[in-house]
């Protein structure tokens, strides 16, 4: 254990244990959270110690068996795939890899839950929970993403065979990027544009098999693959996928809300906005998990910070990275919005199953609501712990940098959410459209003899920010309320004040220019909030360490040598090097076949 | 080609040709650089097609082989390989990898030749020069990277055998980090703590023999290897070093400045400084490294951007994503740092040649004036443009994620210069020491009692906001100069002023907080300010791509598909994909290892 890390703890002046239970909802949901933990932790097979020295077959290879083990295991436990369990929920958190699972339940399934018949649902349900078969969503092509309405694969509907067939008429009209599409899945639910009776009715969802289930072949029609290497999410097989001719049943359209009959008749549905619920839920879910990321992140920095010294400041006296200002100033606020969106993302999923259960029972209303907020903080959450990620990873210096330190990785399976779902500007724009300040710009410039389009357009700047800005304040609010609500000793509230107003008052100071622009404030009131900004520094550098050890990641979650929990770095750090791949053999092969040619030659 | 890319090259309101030849220094330097680049595309070694899917270990050796290529090529083509040779840099800069060929020569030849007696640069340079040694440099340890004086490594003088005995004493001592260390080098240049007649002088620097020059193998005493996989250089078998008594003759110590007598006494240098002479050509390189990369990003962003349509905002009409203000806000304010950036590698690199020549022939004074704009240009630049690479990537929405888009395999290579050769808030408070304000600031922290250190500490935050200020001051400085000194035509000149006005003034937005807290500027006056990049943006639409294709990257250079010339961005991903090693079974193994169990099981 490094001395370090063991003084910081012992200086801290708030119980741990108290922290962790106040973060996980009290003390006996620690303790269930504990138990599912270590059912997983107990298990090798989901934490092999070469996994980032992994090839991308490898990688993927290893996924497959980790859903394979995740799958038995909850038979074995009785646990039930759903994540409306929260069993299942806390024993998938342990899982740091994506596995096919989320997308099978969370898209695949829930699509068929939500806008399938009472008959579809019997037929589908049953297989996909007991992963007799493996689905995925297949929506984004390789021309269109967000704009939906513009996807371009067919399903025509061929009344005397009572069947759609399937076709994908352009090289971009492709499907591209579904999660497991490419090698894992062998269903998809798929978006096509809806043919009958010579009459384009838009899209629409399709159950589409597309994989032999006795021996794994596309078939006929399907011509289907792995898309390559990509920047994250190296174990997924994001697909690509063409549509030749697939003939698919009449039932296999989803119907509860429009309908086609037998004789091809189409009868439209009474509210569209359902089609985006699941996509929703996802949503919520990114920002439960941007928190979690920037959490994890936060304690590796944090850590690392406190055992590592550097630069004598005076003789003999080389102070802890984690003393210098200018790091507490890159790491504290990181660790307070942290906090802050563990406090949002509760918020949402607490709001996102009032209103699902007001949707299952026909209500909805509340929906539109929900997808505008859950678009903007999906944008705010993922941009912003992205960002702050970076900045935890490069306050690791030159270790920083290595696999070894784990952040990284952190980073690579955080970074496509602020694409994925929604790229994060026209999920801004989505969310801005409730914003009431640029309902105003927007109507200067029609009258300005713009139409709306344009007017839309020159004002996207604004409007991003604007919505940006409406996220920013719904998590203050949220946080300060949210931390009111909670029963803590009076040790533990002034810590967790401290926090509370250090991230209020670097958020004023990070948009200083928006304050004193519109007049709200005054230079000489900034350079108060940056005093503050001081003085809350230092008071959270005393208890920096304890409060990321309250968030009570195992080290087998985290992978990482330099944010370990005993701080023993170097040791780690030498032993993780010498099992490289490139030092499997004393001279590379490379001397042989290059370098001993060139010191050979006269030049 | 892509027929959106024809119109916007047609509708170009300058010639490309002329732009290309300003940047490169006139057409007779266009000429010169073409002609070396095509010594390169023409070899098919320096291009393989399958770069992005290759394991660790294949690019490692296939960046041996590429050093090797280079170095025939030089030899045949007569090309002397020196960073003072014009064919030469521009042969290297062809080259997308980092190879050992830049360490080698600029760190390890460079340390020789400027701290070298001249009977050891007679002895060493020519070994080096004609590849008969393969040279690094290793100063960082596991636990000291910055902080020089830090250092473990020690070097103790026996004066019977008149030799110095190489020790690394403790685990933190072990060499860490160094390029081309772990399997490629025979020799390093190793900075070590000088130790004689019991009296420990400080640092000083040793030519290390490493390994055995016939077989490769490491010598007595020395344990070496590859630190393991990280975030971008995976060609780079950055190295761990581990000296047990290594004996080396005492003319290995580098003693142009500092000596030992062949007696054991130690007579000092006359200036310390020039130490560093070698660190900081390295930073003036990575200035100018930082503005190519963000122009290649620019490059490739604002090409897939004009290509791509996006969301009908008529009916019928899906416009470029080049069309929407948001996306020209992401993006043209990279292409004009990149070209602000370039100027300002330029400025330094003129400064640099002209000191050096100084410091050659013993005038030091420069030197230390050339340190801190270096160690202030280089933070700020590699910051900047890491951020900007990123913007271009996350613009280029889904298929930016993929490893086809390009820009990722940019970021990682230019990641680590945030870091490397001294992490950036170290940068920039070694640039803050120049800045007059902060003088200010420190004396009145003194004079409310604080000691030295700890008002520097204190003042942190400040002192690098202090430090970026003053870099971003000297960079549009110099680019409003540098454009004022070229010979262009006036619609060139029209273009190229907007861009640096954009420049200016996306700065002041960017920075209004500081602007607006001094009083230097009114929020009315920040909304001119707003209203001018609106109208800026619009100027530079119309020639953006012409502008990026001004910078003439070869697409064996550039890597993209989402930038290639051609624009042929769909066809191009969809043969891409399907070479995906993942793609080389219908069936992928993993399917009959774990897949095919799961749904036999009865569940």
């Amino acid at each position: 254990m490094s001395e370090s890390l063991q003084t910081e703890r012992k200086n801290a002046t708030f119980n741990i244990k108290e922290l962790t239970d106040t973060l996980n909802g009290g003390p006996e949901e620690t303790r269930k959270r504990k138990q599912i933990e270590s059912l997983v932790f107990n298990t090798p097979a989901f934490h092999r110690q070469d996994r980032f020295q992994l090839s991308r077959e490898e990688i993927y290879d290893y996924s497959i068996k980790v859903y394979g083990e995740l799958i038995k295991l909850c038979k074995k436990e009785n646990i039930e795939i759903r994540y409306d369990n929260p069993d299942y929920v806390r024993l998938v958190g342990c899982i740091p890899e994506e596995i096919p699972v989320g997308l099978h339940v969370g898209m695949f399934s829930s699509s068929i839950s939500d806008q399938g018949t009472e008959e579809q649902q019997k037929k589908w349900i049953p297989l996909a929970r007991n992963f007799k078969i493996f689905g995925t969503y297949a929506q984004t092509e390789l021309a269109h993403g967000t704009f939906v309405r513009g996807l371009e694969t067919t399903a025509t509907y061929d009344e005397s065979k009572q069947e759609f067939i399937l076709n994908s008429p352009t090289i971009t009209s492709t499907k591209w990027w579904p999660g497991f599409l490419g090698r894992t899945s062998n269903h998809a639910v798929i978006a096509a544009q809806l043919y009958t009776k010579s009459k384009c009715y838009g899209i629409h969802m399709f159950i589409v098999q597309l994989r032999d289930l006795k021996d794994h072949k596309p078939l006929p029609g399907v011509t289907i693959g792995d898309i390559g290497d990509k920047f994250g999410f190296d174990t997924v097989d994001n697909g690509f996928l063409r549509l030749d001719n697939v003939h698919i049943p009449r039932e296999n359209m989803l119907m509860k809300y429009a309908k086609v009959t037998p004789e091809g008749k189409y009868l439209p549905p009474t509210n569209a906005k359902v089609a985006y619920s699941a996509m929703t839920l996802i949503r919520v879910v990114l920002v439960r998990g941007s928190a979690k990321a920037l959490a994890s992140a936060s304690t590796i920095a944090i850590r690392y910070s406190a055992v590592r010294h550097q630069t004598e400041t005076a003789p003999g006296k080389e102070p802890q990275v984690l003393d210098y200002v200018t790091q507490q100033y890159k790491l504290f606020p990181q660790l307070a919005t942290a906090l802050a969106f563990g406090f949002a993302g509760n918020y949402m999923i607490d709001t996102f199953n009032k209103i699902h259960s007001e949707i299952s029972s026909g209500q909805l209303d509340a929906l539109s609501e929900l997808h505008g907020i859950s678009s903007g903080l999906k944008a705010y959450t993922t941009d912003t712990a992205t960002a702050g990620i970076e900045v935890c990873r490069r306050a690791c210096g030159g270790h920083g940098y290595s696999n070894a330190c784990g952040i990284q990785h952190i980073y690579a399976n955080v970074l496509p959410c602020v694409t994925l779902e929604g790229e994060n500007t026209v999920m801004y724009l989505q969310a801005a459209s409730k914003v009431i300040s640029t309902i105003k710009r927007l109507e200067q410039l029609r009258r300005s003899g713009m139409d709306q389009d344009e007017a839309w357009n020159t004002a996207g700047i604004e409007l991003v920010q604007a919505a940006k800005a409406h996220c920013h304040y719904f998590i203050v609010k949220n946080y300060l309320r949210s931390l009111e609500k909670l029963n803590m000793t009076p040790s533990l509230r002034k810590v967790m004040n401290s926090i509370a107003l250090l991230y209020g008052n670097y958020g004023i100071d990070e948009n200083a220019g928006d304050f004193l622009e519109s007049g709200f404030m005054t230079g000489e009131q900034l350079n108060l909030v940056k005093a503050k900004i001081l003085q809350l520094l230092s008071e959270v550098r005393r208890n920096a360490v304890a409060v990321v050890d309250a968030f009570d990641f195992d080290d087998k979650y985290l992978r990482s040598i330099l944010g370990a929990y005993d701080g023993d770095v170097y040791n780690r750090l030498y032993n993780w090097a010498k099992s490289s791949p490139l030092n499997k053999t004393e001279v590379h092969s490379s001397y042989t076949e290059y370098l001993q040619q060139l010191l050979k030659s006269k030049l």
